[in-house]
């Protein structure tokens, strides 16, 4: 991407801090940090932090000894790169940087060691979030950002597409994962970040680490996978059956599967988006499996797999064309199993876009 | 390893508070955690914290999705596990798990979003860093986790001792990078964790990240690489050269070769840690180059790859055995070329024992 997109980006950012009542943002590696600069160097002990300021130029404040690697990533053609020297205090430079007086937007991921750094720093400065500020600007994709959505999207479809022809009786949940890590890479992937594998009652378990557990006949499997492709992400979850699925999943999954319909179905411009998690709710509440569904129903998906806006009760965000989340509702029965549906969704003009089209159908595998 | 290893290592840190003048202390996803709790989700959005208190049983915080995975961990055998559910303030949750009252140290990684809602929930408390406590926890290292860095600068030094019969002229840095992380795995490491690859003026710039730029001969390469092997690190950097160095090359590599060597000889118990980088300094201030030196001499190593204490002026900690930190003098020409040779050190009873035993010598390569 050239310069001039970033700098817009900037400029963007800048021109939005008034409305959270920020004074400047302070933006640390993270995909905030990709956002607005193309540049991401590795979180360190040794901050690395853009300072973004209404009617001012933006500067980036970097470890010397990565002065050069911030220049050779662009970031010199887009802002003012300034750095600092081991040993000297990284964070009376940055404080430098900001107004004398006022509140000061964090990114989420600076890390707490660079947050008291600061405060100790600046003590007459008052600190809030960032959040609002960059997650609005990144929630509102542009037709590439959706663009790359959509063809991890479709790489990740096409891995479930393959896993479903392979073996899972008698293997276990950590071989499988192996594989749909494998196939999301072979399918487009440039990187598998994420493949869980919950078989029997490690399905009642949403974020399960898969293990050494031997799958067997006759128990439902929760499959959670993603990757990143161009640095934009994919998380879709399916839930398959090892042969004839167990007594009353078949009900649960009906559920699940009609929850995760009539959620998408209420997507759409101008709903709130905690609109989507009571459509979803509602549906699981009347089946009675309200206290088993023990999440929200989806998160804001780009750069990062999970971002703002959130699909839960409490987030009031409206729906905009651009917009990209999940929607994945599931339902838990401790010892038992679970059952999970996800989908990544586009807001559109006039209604929504799923970027997974494989079946939602509950899958029998061998 | 087992619980009890882990209640010993939080009872330290709970008994450790006072001497920071902390009530409390609040740790997040991270290499802490896993030294505290042999637990470490991935840091995400919604907050995972665990609590210690003086003379009150710790109780670990965890997103209500999550909860079975943390017990599938065995965080449960170690400590309390509490819930928060989606829709629920999870700071409120963690500031009822804290003193009404006084100064609360929060590890170095947790997120800013977790450290701002965390602040508003309690504004009466006051935030410090738990840095100290746990970095001065985590630096004296344990016969085991001595043993399993040496076992993973021993992996490092077979890496480099290959790639130095590989070819490097007419090959890309990211072709050679490549080699070394697939060689580092195939000594040992479970995970190649990174590999800087910089020639010729690309050495300038410590940090270099590895790309197209074609390698030629008569050019030094600075070679950085470092896995993980057993959860612990290697970090070692060498420099080659391509057939014949260039003008003034030998000159400033003897510089930094006797600097890195008097450093290490240094290291013994009862020696500040800033001693390290004054020797390594008064060597490259002698030759001239003082200012071309642009980093600190050392980090600390173990579970993280720069971790507490630093081979920095500034950094008081008195060397004790079973500390283990990186030597790693430089000297960086922009434009030109640079150097710089790195051991993992660790301090014994008497003196040092290096980690790293492959040659420092200027190695020609093809």
């Amino acid at each position: 991407m050239d310069a001039q997109r970033f700098r817009e980006r900037i400029g963007r950012a800048a021109a939005a801090t008034g409305g959270d009542a920020l004074d400047a943002i302070v933006v640390g590696p993270s995909a905030d940090l990709s956002y607005l600069l193309g540049y991401e160097p590795m979180p360190l002990p040794r901050p690395t932090l853009l300072v973004v300021r209404p009617g001012r130029d933006a500067v980036l404040l970097v470890p010397l000894l990565e002065r050069a690697l911030a220049v050779d990533a662009g970031a010199g053609e887009i802002v003012e790169v300034s750095a600092w020297r081991d040993g000297t205090d990284p964070y009376a430079a940055a404080v430098g940087l900001l107004p004398a007086a006022g509140r000061i937007g964090l990114s989420d991921r600076i890390w707490a060691k660079h947050v008291l750094g600061l405060q100790a720093a600046a003590p007459a400065l008052s600190w809030g979030s960032a959040s609002g500020v960059l997650g609005r600007l990144r929630a509102r994709k542009d037709p590439d950002e959706i663009d790359a959505l959509r063809r991890a999207g479709a790489a990740a479809d096409a891995a479930f597409d393959d896993i479903r022809q392979l073996p899972f009786a008698g293997r276990t949940e950590a071989d499988v994962a192996a594989d749909l890590r494998r196939l999301l890479v072979e399918h487009g992937h440039d990187i598998a970040e994420f493949a869980i594998v919950a078989s029997g009652p490690n399905a009642a378990s949403p974020h399960h680490e898969p293990g050494d557990r031997e799958i067997r006949t006759g128990e439902p499997v929760v499959l959670d996978f993603g990757g990143s492709l161009d640095r934009y992400h994919s998380d879709t979850t399916r839930t398959v059956v090892v042969g004839e699925p167990p007594e009353g999943f078949e009900d649960v999954f009906a559920l699940v599967h009609e929850a995760q319909e009539d959620a998408v179905q209420a997507v759409q411009p101008g709903v709130e988006i905690q609109e989507i998690d009571r459509a979803a709710r509602r549906v699981i509440e009347g089946g009675g499996y309200g206290d088993r569904f023990i999440h929200r129903t989806g998160h804001g998906i780009g750069m990062e797999v999970h971002e703002p806006p959130y699909a839960v009760e409490g987030d009031t965000t409206t729906l905009e064309p651009g917009m990209a989340f999940s929607v994945e509702p599931g339902i838990y029965l401790e010892g038992r199993f679970g059952a999970r549906i996800e989908d990544i969704v586009t807001v559109t003009a006039d209604g929504v876009e799923r970027l997974n089209r494989s079946t939602r159908d509950l899958t029998v595998v061998g």
